[in-house]
């Protein structure tokens, strides 16, 4: 359950020990990586952009949808996720002239990603690229770059290569601001955010907690997880991370969509995992948390205090004065630590989540 | 199961009558709503709108996806999906200049999505609102307006209004051909989709196959469902469809992001079922198909004959000759029906998905 120490391998160790590197990785990014990423955000508001598509896949398209939001509240920029098979299948030529394109990659060496920035270039828009490697085919393509700083990542579930692309995103959408809309506080962005190391390692240290709700998903044979605005990347995040590891069935709707049909299937057998962030994303969730209370749902929340407290069980975020927009950087980590801790309780190895299926390709 | 006739509801009755009026409903919108759809277009191509936004809910969020491929790849527009709590409960002032804001919607009547476009036009957008209701609020408040014209939906699950948007949408865009891209056949759009009701007929026909198929997932514990291009939005439908009415947990990935991670979840006792449409998104489908197969998964395809043979089972698509962007039109049929069957072989109501919740809502 600590860092790795030696090359013997117990279940999860990989995992653990880069969830555990997290709040440094933050503090990196905050003393070694912003100075670099305002920059570019300065170079980049000079283009001024009119539009902002983002491409990225699994983990690193749940930054991509933070950072639309972030977009479309702070700055007021219309945002796109990108379908990436328009390009690399159909082969689609649109006019990307004042768009900004974000390719957000982990590796930054995926060919298909590489392909698509490089004809988002060719048709005429801004591209940068957000990636843990500044060497990578990815970052070479675009025409800018912004380096995540997380250092190597060898665990298959991406944990703190997740909340370091969400500060890089959160710090050059900071640098921004003021294009195009009145800027609200010059360089708060950075400063807002030298709090979220140290709420990491608070939410980080408390284990036993979470062990506590892993023993109520032990057996479950399918979760529900629900959110809304800054929020919902995190409950999708949440998703993938306990499908990848725990092979749960997490299905993730944000608080308005689970209303339009999926509800049916929320039930007093299928736990729903809520993430509340404190601010308009937690009030705009609250009829939705009513109805499944009303329903008799199993409730946990993940969100402040007094959200928990009206819930099944959760586990309660120290976010007290945290800007909303910056919450989803320590509220995905106690989900991650379940996501471990689930597939731990179910005698499986989170660090190797298709030790299953390499078996099944034997037959 | 078929057309209700009477005030008794046998189970499924109101469902499987509106699924069997598709032929019908696709043939008036080509026969009286395709002229007033393209009127429609002509006069929005003229404000030369850059870039696209689509907001809906639920099934019409699918059908949203579907008209982001035809923009992107049919007109080379950059196109996004709007996340609306960006805007009703953060209050967001995006510059919509140049935006056309596409609002779908079956009853036209969600407050949220009022509001929503309201906010758009104000906000100097060009709006569409698509629905099926002439008389709505939402029709009132958009700037322009199309009826799929596919008279009144009673059953809880959304069938005949989805490919009823499909087919608007799509002659909507075919309306647009021309605007910033190399018209390649003028008025082509309501000649190519002519085969479409007579295609949907003989494939609601076959409703042994599908109860064939059905008798395979009445005891799966949880269902994926895997696409690209093209019949992505279709792989989503079908899992909305198959969740809210036999409550399986149904995922749905691109092909490309269920290789990103949910694959740990595939082995073999987890079935997948693939659309295939046959065109350059089932190509880019194949080496996925690969993997599945490599792996013993339980694969049903939905597709050309040729790819349902290469599997564990399917229903293979009349689709000879249509174009591949007309085929999600009639390849959530087999699905709709498959959603249907499952739903009564399990003992359920189609009906009435939520009456399980409702018990609950007692306790």
């Amino acid at each position: 359950m600590s860092a790795p120490s030696s090359t013997t391998h117990a279940p999860g160790q990989i995992m653990a020990g880069e969830m555990a590197e997290q709040p440094a990785v933050l503090r990196r990014i905050l003393d070694e990586g912003a100075a670099g990423i305002r920059e570019v955000a300065e170079r980049i508001a000079a283009k001024n952009p009119r539009f902002v598509l983002l491409t990225a896949r699994g983990t690193s398209d749940n930054a991509a949808l933070y950072a639309k939001y972030l977009l479309e509240i702070l700055l007021g920029k219309p945002c796109g996720l990108t379908s990436m098979s328009t390009t690399t299948a159909y082969d689609a030529k649109p006019d990307l002239t004042d768009c900004l394109v974000i390719t957000i990659s982990q590796s930054g060496g995926s060919p298909d990603l590489v392909a698509s920035t490089k004809a988002a270039r060719e048709a005429g828009a801004i591209t940068l690229a957000v990636t843990n490697n500044a060497d990578s085919p990815l970052a070479e393509v675009s025409e800018f770059h912004i380096d995540v700083l997380a250092g190597p990542e060898k665990a298959l579930p991406a944990t703190k290569t997740y909340t370091a692309e969400l500060l890089a995103l959160y710090l050059f959408v900071e640098g921004l601001r003021g294009w195009g809309s009145p800027r609200t506080e010059s360089g708060g962005g950075a400063e807002a955010a030298k709090a979220l190391p140290e709420i990491a390692e608070s939410v980080l240290a408390r284990k036993d907690e979470v062990r506590e709700l892993a023993a109520r998903y032990r057996f479950a044979e399918r979760m529900v997880l629900t959110s809304r605005g800054y929020g919902y990347p995190t409950a999708k995040e949440a998703a993938l991370k306990l499908m990848e590891t725990s092979y749960i069935p997490a299905l993730s709707y944000s608080g308005a969509d689970l209303l339009h049909g999926p509800l049916a299937m929320v039930d007093n057998i299928s736990p729903v995992i809520a993430v509340v962030t404190d601010g308009k994303g937690g009030e705009a969730l609250q009829p939705v948390l009513d109805r499944l209370r009303d329903r008799g749902a199993d409730l946990v929340v993940i969100g402040a205090q007094d959200q928990v407290e009206r819930a099944s069980a959760g586990f309660a975020l120290p976010t007290d004065g945290l800007a909303e927009e910056l919450q989803p950087i320590v509220e995905i980590m106690p989900l991650q630590m379940l996501a471990y801790e689930v597939t731990i309780a179910r005698g499986q190895d989170p660090d190797a989540p298709r030790s299953l299926a390499k078996v099944t390709e034997t037959r």
